[in-house]
């Protein structure tokens, strides 16, 4: 049996859906990674009786180890600490090191910022932040709140381990290997499998095709029960991700020859590679331009989110106004007059304008209707026209129709694009 | 005392942190939204144990709805109708026009699509979608997969209502005003309070000033406690949300003042409006082009992620290497030599390139250094520097530093162009 966690995520601003959580899936994916099965995220405000039912549910559920994050600052709605402890029936207690070191990385930035503050109320907050259950070892902060790692064994053995995490997800991700190897984490892990999670990734496969073809390979796969296979749909791409343990790795050879037999046109990626990775790779050595309409600049930036992008990125050009087509493309008018502006035509000519005003050997573009509106009969919304513009090659040009509104029409648009220029150099 | 919900999101890719979740803060939203009290968010994988355990959860945390996502395919890892069915103690049946209209759907998607599925395992898959807890009520496709909705009562009153939703978001808003309307739903959220929210937005304050103002606030506001405050910090803006009851408006007078008189220059809307819309509305009758390094495309994608941004966005260029500043932005080489391509010259040279180049009366530019490379002791990584164009006037131009990694950074300075070229505008 893998040790299991339950995950605890704090503070109203998530639970009100005002921002979208970040640490409950980092932590998670942290956790499967060290082959620790994750049974339950729970997402709670800043109440002490709701993270008290949480914590008590997730002891109740037997798990070796408590995640949160959040709720460690020094203003009165972060609880964290004391709702715990109260919960372990560990009296808090003030760390004088952890609160000096507080007071130095408080003060630091009060200088910096030139920040006045009330004297009192900032002392008032170090103390609290300073504060650590009976027992349990803080963990160095990386902003100015410490994590905290508490062994199980509380409440006469019932509490498992708790390890205590910041919110904001830099501080999170920066705490998390010095939290690891806190012995009360590494205990409470002790019992973790030696588990391999695999993953597969295809573009234009239908999940009920995939269904089909996993359908078929629980007969033909030998032992297919020792595999946990979940699939996910996302912006046009499908993933299939696989957890196995060790011993389990001939049925997933199996599963993935049977997926590739079926669906090898579509796959582009069985070793965990991204779309991002594999244009990055493609472009290695290449000078790229992009020319966008409907897309607004999604594509130029899902090329420069890379570190190191800026080798093979030249830039490009949103020509969401036919003049710019025409003024910074050298789009004919009369050919935007004659097709449209969203067609073939003015698809290829913009991928054309942007290879050759950038001076690039490779260049890809985008026209189409996000919507709501300038839908037609014969161009509905999520009409979209792709032109690839490769040196010492005819220029390539695709129509695609995307579901759903002006924001999923555009992300889909861009991820289309990536696809058609991945296919385009490989 | 308001109604109090809870919210299950079910999905092995959620829990596992491959996807984000969508669908637990879109409902969380509405609901706080129509005064109801969202007291937990759980997040479950495909296993029945612990999605039982949730339902369990939330129904001994005495919550009068329920509202479970996802889980509702065709496929065998879909399964929350019938773990929700046996966990109410109710038998499923087959509803037959339910089943006959999931089939028409079906059958017209394999016609478009071309695919080619196993006869016997489609129709399993309907006839699966088709279930439907006894007593409960089905509630219309958006795509495939039907909801349902269960009246409180079950187990001798001891289950509470539950809605059951799909996954895919576009399916789940599509059918949630339907949703609202089902008599098991309407009883269900009959206790809900009346409750007001209301969201003031600043810009450029810390987190810690803010908490010192409203720690005085405490003392100052009449019945301070009949106010429900959460703050946070997002991409440099911090929210202010508070929840009331309709009663308690007096108190939110007098905080809403107390927040103006200390913060009055960084407070940029007291209204619930976004800084988006602000932009929008600040552009209307102007024609816009942008001009990006380091943001690569990303401030110019954010202004047109609105329907009608066309009106007023003519377009930008990505000039991600000083060859394109040069010849698409007229950036003169010399100044990029003198003074580097991070430097405020070279912003207002590539704002006033825009503004020329794509006719536009306005025009907001970027260059700085993302990260992780690239960075001197003079400009560090997450230095970044804007010009803002305004025709008639000299162009501006400002350096702000940002901290965090290159995702970060980007985002940062998105949000920072958008607010000076609101300032500029107002």
């Amino acid at each position: 049996m893998s040790a299991r966690a339950g995950i605890i995520v704090t503070g109203t601003e998530v639970l009100s859906g005002r921002i979208t959580d970040k640490n409950g899936p980092w932590v998670s994916a942290r956790l499967l990674e060290l082959g620790v099965d994750v049974a339950h995220i729970t997402i709670c405000g800043d109440r002490p009786d709701d993270l008290t039912a949480q914590l008590d549910f997730l002891t109740a559920q037997g798990v070796d180890l408590i995640v949160t994050t959040g709720g460690l600052g020094p203003t009165a709605d972060d609880l964290t600490v004391a709702v715990v402890a109260d919960f372990a029936g560990l009296a808090l207690h003030a760390d004088p090191a952890l609160e000096a070191r507080i007071g130095e990385r408080v003060r630091d930035w009060q200088k910096r910022s030139g920040a006045v503050s009330d004297e009192a109320a900032t002392r008032a907050g170090i103390h609290k932040q300073a504060l650590v259950p009976e027992g349990a070892q803080p963990i160095p902060p990386v902003g100015t709140a410490p994590g905290v790692a508490i062994g199980a064994g509380a409440r006469d053995g019932r509490v498992p381990a708790i390890l205590i995490l910041p919110g904001p997800p830099r501080e999170l991700q920066g705490m998390w290997r010095d939290a690891l190897a806190f012995p009360a984490v590494v205990d409470a892990l002790s019992g973790r499998g030696d588990y391999r999670q695999e993953t597969i990734r295809a573009y234009g496969l239908r999940e009920a095709e995939l269904a089909a073809t996993l359908r078929d390979a629980q007969n033909s796969v030998d032992v297919f029960d020792d595999l946990e296979i979940t699939t996910c749909m996302r912006g046009g791409e499908v993933e299939i991700v696989t957890r196995f343990e060790t011993a389990a790795q001939p049925a997933y050879s199996e599963l993935s020859d049977v997926l590739r037999a079926a669906h090898g046109r579509q796959i582009f990626s069985t070793d965990g590679s991204t779309l991002g990775d594999l244009v990055a790779g493609a472009l290695t050595g290449r000078r790229i331009a992009t020319a966008e309409s409907c897309t607004g600049g999604l594509v130029a930036a899902r090329l420069t989110d890379r570190a190191g992008s800026s080798a093979y990125v030249m830039g490009g050009v949103v020509s969401y106004a036919n003049d710019v087509k025409t003024g910074l493309l050298d789009v004919p008018a009369e050919m935007i007059a004659e097709h449209g502006a969203v067609s073939e035509p003015v698809a290829a000519a913009m991928a054309d304008g942007a290879l050759r005003r950038l001076d690039t050997d490779t260049a890809v573009s985008t026209t189409g209707i996000a919507g709501p509106d300038g839908g037609s009969p014969e161009k509905p919304v999520g009409t979209v026209c792709f032109g690839i513009a490769v040196a010492g090659r005819p220029t390539a040009t695709f129509t695609r129709r995307f579901p759903g509104d002006r924001t999923t029409v555009r992300a889909l648009a861009t991820t289309a694009a990536l696809h058609l220029l991945l296919d385009a150099l490989s």
